[in-house]
């Protein structure tokens, strides 16, 4: 059996403690820092964990819009969550992270009792070689956060490596999953479905100014997908749509190792260049 | 020149008259009756009017989430809306609107002050017949949203026609635009968006019980190109990626009559079937 670290530093990244009703408190370590502020999937993934959390919780997540109004800086936060409405099978959430009175995440979500259904897919995962047959990236050299992922890029290239000029578009397929190992669950998703390299940084094969402003993803995984998966690797694949004055959106899709689609997201980025 | 209705249809159903202050109040007149409440499209326009129409609103949209939260009444409705955050580019906007106490609609907003940048599309428009060479649907028999809209289907069908059965995908392609003609507007782009028929109906060729739970969409489209936009047709294609335990998703992108990426939008559905 795999041993597992006692305490992972995904675990550590998005511990909470209760505040007053309805408010989490807790602080970043530096371990997913990033240019400015933690890892953006780190901070989605801490706010999910606020409703996760919750005594009131009913359900599992199947959505979460997540808008990066500021920058988060190195010191303690506090997350105010609010049902907005509960139904049979489904609960709603509005979320709010402040540091020091000034909001630097807003957040909506959704939770609920998945039950069966016609199933079927208007997409399949492409064929690509296993984990095993592509080399692991190097990512000592990277910023902090990278170094809690195994990346293993497929295709499209992953970062600049100065070698070439603009490429025609910016479709990149990795396979990524948290280093040292942990089993899947909807923190590490939603966190992985923030992993993608900024698509201007691959379209135009040099780092610029970016920051993620809205980001939001759709779980598909349930209770026993995510179980089924453990801590394989995801099949993460995306692609911007279109750059147009300092925006561009992005476009992904997370496939679990047996070839199930586990999550879908989408982002709009901020640019300079 | 085109000759405009005074008051277009759409401008009625969106308007909004000032409440108490960061409220505004309103009701959804018959013109856009969907199965049940109003076409969701228009109800996510009138949650971004609610705030184009704030005096303290800093900028264009460029993106929104609007989440479905229990059905809309024929009713009075109350619209809350909150700035989160003003920053030197951008503002975000929390919103809700109520009806009787209960929430019905969440939603998060962007608005953001567009600059020059680098440009580029990772896709580009299908290479489809014109609007003109493509017959008009004939939406009489349907729900009353349907006959504010010209829909030419292109590709992929559009409404079950009972003659065939299952399909592969449930991609589509569809010219639309507003009937009577109206100038495109972010309003006008956003309800479009949530014009797609439910994919279940496509994919499975059958009806079945449906509804958005969560819209986002991501305007690419600046003032400049709303204004070159005109009154002309919007191509609009859409998927599904899976379709598994009661939901499935929607990505879809909304192409100017010029061939420009103006919106692209995705969105979470609950079905039964």
């Amino acid at each position: 059996m795999t041993q597992y670290t006692a305490i992972h530093a995904l675990d550590q990244a998005t511990a909470l403690r209760p505040g007053s009703e309805n408010q989490y408190l807790g602080r970043f370590p530096p371990a997913y820092a990033n240019m400015v502020g933690p890892f953006g999937g780190i901070i989605a993934a801490t706010v999910l964990n606020s409703i996760l959390s919750h005594p009131n919780r009913q359900g599992d997540p199947v959505s979460i819009t997540v808008n990066f109004t500021g920058p988060v800086a190195d010191a303690p936060y506090e997350i105010s969550v609010r049902i907005a409405r509960t139904n049979r099978s489904n609960q709603h959430w509005v979320i709010e992270l402040t540091q020091d009175g000034a909001t630097a995440v807003t957040a909506t979500a959704l939770l609920a009792s998945r039950r069966d259904s016609w199933e079927g897919e208007d997409i399949t995962m492409p064929d690509v070689p296993a984990p095993g047959e592509v080399e692991r990236l190097e990512t000592g050299a990277y910023m902090s956060w990278l170094n809690n992922y195994e990346f293993r890029v497929v295709k499209g290239g992953f970062v600049p490596d100065g070698q070439e000029g603009e490429r025609s578009d910016a479709t990149t397929g990795v396979w990524v999953r948290d280093a040292p190992l942990r089993p899947l669950d909807y923190r590490s998703l939603l966190a992985i479905s923030d992993s993608f390299f900024p698509r201007i940084f691959v379209r135009r094969q040099q780092p610029l100014p970016a920051s993620t402003v809205s980001l939001t993803t759709y779980f598909h995984a349930d209770a026993s997908s995510l179980a089924a998966q453990g801590d394989r690797h995801l099949y993460c694949e995306a692609r911007a749509s279109r750059y147009h004055q300092g925006f561009f959106d992005q476009v992904g899709q997370l496939w679990g190792a047996d070839g199930d689609l586990l999550a879908t997201t989408h982002q709009l980025v901020y640019f300079k260049g």
